[in-house]
């Protein structure tokens, strides 16, 4: 049985098994990872159980510090705040962090009080840091070496720190301000003289984050540098940790999950495992903004009510101007906001990216309206009509590409979000530009149409 | 001058300045990252001189590794092929891979020929690989030794490897077979008595992914495990590289981009730095398939014309069922595609899932129905054009959300890319039905209505 093989059922069936000690044993042999996605599966005194047995083999902490955010104030709920204070001091200041971030205000106290001293300081010291910051997501564990040391003295200082499960491949170079001078892989050390200073091994490094700096700025240093671990600098330029690779990762999963949910008007909180309740409750609010929206764009097929009574074949065509448009500028959104989180802007500056979406909208809109054009002509048998939705169509995509474009760059600009709101905007103004232009030059022509 | 400062204009200036020492000096302070995504803005014979002058330094690999792929082909056009090989033989075998992919098929042949025969070897080998598969992100160069070596065999291992620029953080273990038994931090080797042996200092490893699998499944491995680098192994179960994490981000951006995109109906290719002429040719065919379905919906609307005639304001309504339809389908189909993608789905089975979003569709169905009937009372003073909107709405949503969360899953157990096309589909569904449930229950209502 190999870890992917391993169900919910087993685990429940290994849980109920009275030998303890076989369970513990088995358990042991599970990467916790395998473990952390059917805890939402177990009842509360299950998972204190498998939070019991996991403990013994010190592997409790890793199979929490990998649960999705979402999940972790169901099962934080099962285990009690003494069990939760030995297993939140194994883990790293970051994921205790995490952890920590979703107990209830009330309980959260309680358990920060049965953290051993250090632990407790460090993490009330991490808790400073705002929110998504490069601060919280940081280990304060790192090996600093002044450039004078040795390369035998500073194996001597990783046997010092002795075996750390999670250790970090780099060395650090600091003066005597703990001003980061370069980094020394370990290969360096053992593949050189016991007796070269650190100051000749190392890579000088030019490339660290501020505590304060976005979580997000932090991954794109370390995707577009290529790096292990980053270190952190606080304002004074003092080196006071380093954000590993694999909390990269997940930031990296996080903000992409944010930029595809942001598209689609969605909440981070809301997942395929979150209950209905809380799902229904984040997208209602969105949807009736939404109806608020559709209800504005559809005012102006009111204004227009004469024109459809005496033609009310135009009524079939509506959803298409506006159904297109909108397609056209969601794609326009969706290349310019994906550019913009993975910092490929720079390969193309703002004008000139909206200058291209305004060319291709109106290249797309050209050949798009003269099929539906001729599609509508042939099926009415009307060429006024086709000649309107050609029109309407070439107005409505281009403004929708403009508006696809510009909307996030000018959000981004303000410093906002260049994703949050831009989808509704996009949408409701592709729907009344539609409609309008639509029914507009329809009215204009109407002599001739009807 | 910090890295961040760079310009177009400054490398401009730095390459037409006279003196070459001077200007390869001063690239040579700069992250070869640094100067990535300034390249498109060049001329062809800027591009070859700062390629000759980043060579001298090693460094012009580098930075040629880093563009992204729809760059490859104008940038590597530039360097003659002479140049292009002497980079090439520089690359790692992944990134050798990647750069060569992207030469047109006449010109590859001659490249490959200029090579030195052993990356020549490699690169055949290598290509051998299925596209987007792990062979083909993996790096053949790694340090494999037998368990009864001594941490002190191990660290002349190394020494003997020299300096690498990216080395790697790990040694594996194997058996004679070069079956993959586990695997030895760097630290541990020195952290250790040197004449331990390696089998007693490493850990035992499982987790290790087929040259043949997709390059998808080895990152959600490395994110899961937290790994630096994951083993890849042969049919026969030999280890034959590593993937490295650099290489895993890389995956994941690009993976995360695409899912993004096919919500959109966007082609990978198609990047905010492409050319207009690439845009509008992979977005064209796509808008012309939409067309067609939303025609084909719209002849939905042209069953019920004789209704229309009766009560035009009807007309007013229709934009707004479809569109509050279709939004709450992208939002279901957003948050199952992309729980696919993490890997989320197992927190929760695909038959819970289903039935979630279909309660979730039923009671934002109803209350966004009850809201909008109300409006629609007030408005046209019509309480059964309310009721006809009411119902239509809690009908178009609750079979939205069905269909956005059943459609990706169905395409997924049919070993299909759950969200391709998936979007147009549920789109198309949405209009149609709320079309039809819309007009269909005014007809029936047509006696009360008008």
């Amino acid at each position: 049985m190999t870890d992917q093989d391993i169900t919910t059922d087993f685990l429940k069936r290994l849980l109920a098994n009275d030998g303890d000690l076989l369970a513990e044993e088995r358990l042991a042999q599970i990467h916790p990872s395998t473990l952390t996605p059917l805890l939402a599966d177990l009842a509360p005194d299950e998972i204190q159980r498998l939070i019991d047995l996991l403990f013994i083999r010190h592997r409790a902490a890793a199979m929490l510090a990998g649960l999705p955010a979402e999940l972790m104030p169901q099962i934080l709920e099962a285990i009690p705040d003494q069990r939760l204070a030995e297993v939140l001091a194994r883990l790293e200041i970051d994921d205790m962090l995490l952890l920590v971030e979703h107990l209830p205000t009330e309980r959260r106290d309680g358990v920060e009080e049965l953290l051993p001293p250090r632990q407790r300081r460090d993490l009330m010291h991490a808790e400073l840091y705002p929110p998504d910051s490069a601060g919280r997501a940081m280990v304060t564990h790192f090996i600093a070496l002044q450039p004078k040391m040795t390369a035998q003295e500073a194996i001597d200082a990783i046997r010092l720190e002795g075996d750390s499960s999670d250790a970090e491949p780099h060395l650090y170079v600091v003066d005597e301000s703990q001003r980061l001078l370069g980094v020394v892989p370990i290969r360096k050390l053992v593949s050189n003289p016991p007796q070269t200073p650190v100051g000749h091994l190392m890579i000088s490094e030019s490339i660290s984050v501020s505590s304060e700096a976005d979580q997000e700025e932090a991954a794109q240093l370390v995707a577009r540098y290529d790096l292990l671990a980053l270190p952190v600098t606080d304002p004074d330029d003092r080196m006071v940790g380093i954000i590993t690779v694999d909390d990269v990762i997940d930031v990296i999963n996080e903000e992409a999950t944010e930029d595809i949910y942001r598209l689609a008007g969605l909440s981070d909180a809301d997942r395929v495992y979150t209950s209905a309740r809380v799902s229904i409750s984040k997208r209602l609010p969105w949807m009736i903004v939404n109806l608020g929206t559709a209800f504005t764009a559809a005012s102006v097929v009111g204004l227009y009510e004469s024109t459809l009574d005496q033609l009310v074949s135009l009524a079939i065509f509506l959803p298409v101007v506006a159904g297109i448009g909108g397609n056209g500028g969601i794609q326009t959104l969706t290349v310019i906001t994906r550019s913009i989180a993975l910092g490929e802007i720079e390969f193309s500056s703002g004008f000139r990216a909206i200058g291209k979406e305004l060319w291709v909208g109106l290249v797309i809109g050209s050949v798009a309206g003269i099929l539906a054009g001729f599609v509508a002509f042939l099926w009415q048998g009307n060429a006024i009509l086709g000649l309107v939705l050609l029109l309407s169509m070439m107005i409505t995509m281009t403004m929708a590409s403009l508006l696809g474009a510009a909307i996030p760059l000018l959000l981004k600009s303000f410093g906002q979000d260049p994703a949050l709101g831009a989808g509704v905007l996009v949408t409701f103004c592709t729907d009344a530009l539609g409609f309008f232009s639509f029914l507009g030059i329809a009215t204009l022509l109407l002599q001739k149409l009807v």
